[in-house]
């Protein structure tokens, strides 16, 4: 039996700002800085620790990680960072205002982009400074592999072969993992761990800032999972973020 | 050519109250804490980065690491943490204030133990809960490797391997590194990179918050090395750490 636990980056400055984000690199605003520190008192009442942590490699994700491994007294276990782990690639809509853009294309249409399971933002021009080949972070990987922009499907299937080499070799040792990461990389994850079926992943909405358990077999198959905290809470925390029309 | 940052972490609370520290977990002191952030301006304003970092399993270093990496922006660069970078282990002296252990002993055994290079402080018994056996960051690792007391050279001679295996792996493909660690480690790494003979390494002092950079040819040997900051400044912090006989 090895346990698994998911945890979402709370508030950025550009959830602050209704902003795409994307793989953009901004930092938690001090509400998400808070979010991190009640997602680390959540482990520690319910009894959990890690043993190695995973997250990607923009600072929102990791200092939610930080936050909840010093909290935790925890500084010393291995994290591992991958920008397989970054959110989904918003493309050109990176840095554009959500509600500006809603009134530029139609809401439906950015609803497609935001949730749609197969469906792409526009994408970065190859020359845009946006670019993800242009950022020193990236300098080890083929800029033919770096995504220009992303639908679910392209998230999921550059965080699974991570998921597969990496994560599941430290769960098959026993080791309990963290994996601190953004709203479409872990919807991801929970895609792939539920088999949920592609039409069904636009209604999937993990809350920020709460720990979601899975508790894995030996084949890791999930035998269950279940959020940390208040029920109630939790529950109102997912219909936010529905409301908001999600991760972006 | 290859650039190597060497950072001492700076004041921790046990520093602060004039105990033996060694493998124990303290943290950093506000002025320690300041130390990190000073020595991240003198990097920045020298215009000095790293893609990867090394540490050992101690908050003290790790958080002088982090602080490192938050104010150069660098938070996504991959980290390695290992107990082979670790203080050197002080046996039965860790939590024993300096000052009353000279009274017991004699100013002379407390310098010896401190300072020379084949000298180990007395042990910790096997059943001591200080024993790093009981820690679960060392469960991964064969007790019987744990120290339960080292001199310097015992403390060169686990560094040493990590050094070969893993640091020069990343120097050698051309990558700045930065290793954020404790007095004694690092003592080991400028002993072994600038060949200095065993009986004069008890006068070398290396100074906390000043990184110490180092340029290495191909053949990873010591082109040049030089603190960044202040010649004076650095001058007088070597020698406050002498006046102190060390790290310890």
């Amino acid at each position: 039996m090895a346990t698994l636990i998911l945890l979402r980056h709370g508030e950025s400055t550009w959830n602050r700002e209704n902003r795409f984000t994307g793989w953009t690199d901004v930092d938690l605003s001090p509400q998400g800085i808070h979010e991190a520190h009640k997602a680390a008192e959540l482990l520690r009442d319910g009894g959990y620790a890690f043993s190695v942590a995973y997250t990607s490699v923009l600072k929102r994700a990791i200092r939610t990680l930080w936050i909840v491994m010093d909290d935790l007294d925890l500084m010393y276990v291995p994290v591992h960072r991958s920008w397989r782990l970054n959110e989904k690639g918003y493309g050109a809509l990176q840095g554009l205002n959500k509600q500006e853009t809603a009134e530029k294309y139609g809401a439906d249409q950015v609803h497609l982009w935001r949730r749609a399971y197969d469906v792409r933002p526009p994408p970065l021009a190859w020359d845009d400074r946006r670019h993800p080949r242009f950022d020193p972070r990236y300098a080890d990987i083929d800029p033919a592999t770096l995504p220009a922009t992303e639908s679910l499907h392209d998230t999921l299937e550059r965080v699974l072969p991570y998921w597969e080499s990496h994560i599941t070799e430290d769960l098959r040792r026993g080791k309990p993992v963290l994996v601190a990461a953004h709203g479409n990389s872990l919807r991801a994850l929970v895609k792939h761990l539920d088999n949920v079926p592609d039409d069904e992943i636009a209604g999937l909405n993990i809350p920020t800032g709460y720990p979601l358990v899975y508790e894995l077999d030996e084949d890791l198959k999930a035998v269950k999972h279940y959020y940390l905290g208040d029920p109630e809470e939790v529950a109102a925390a997912a219909r936010g973020v529905a409301r908001q029309a999600g991760p972006g």
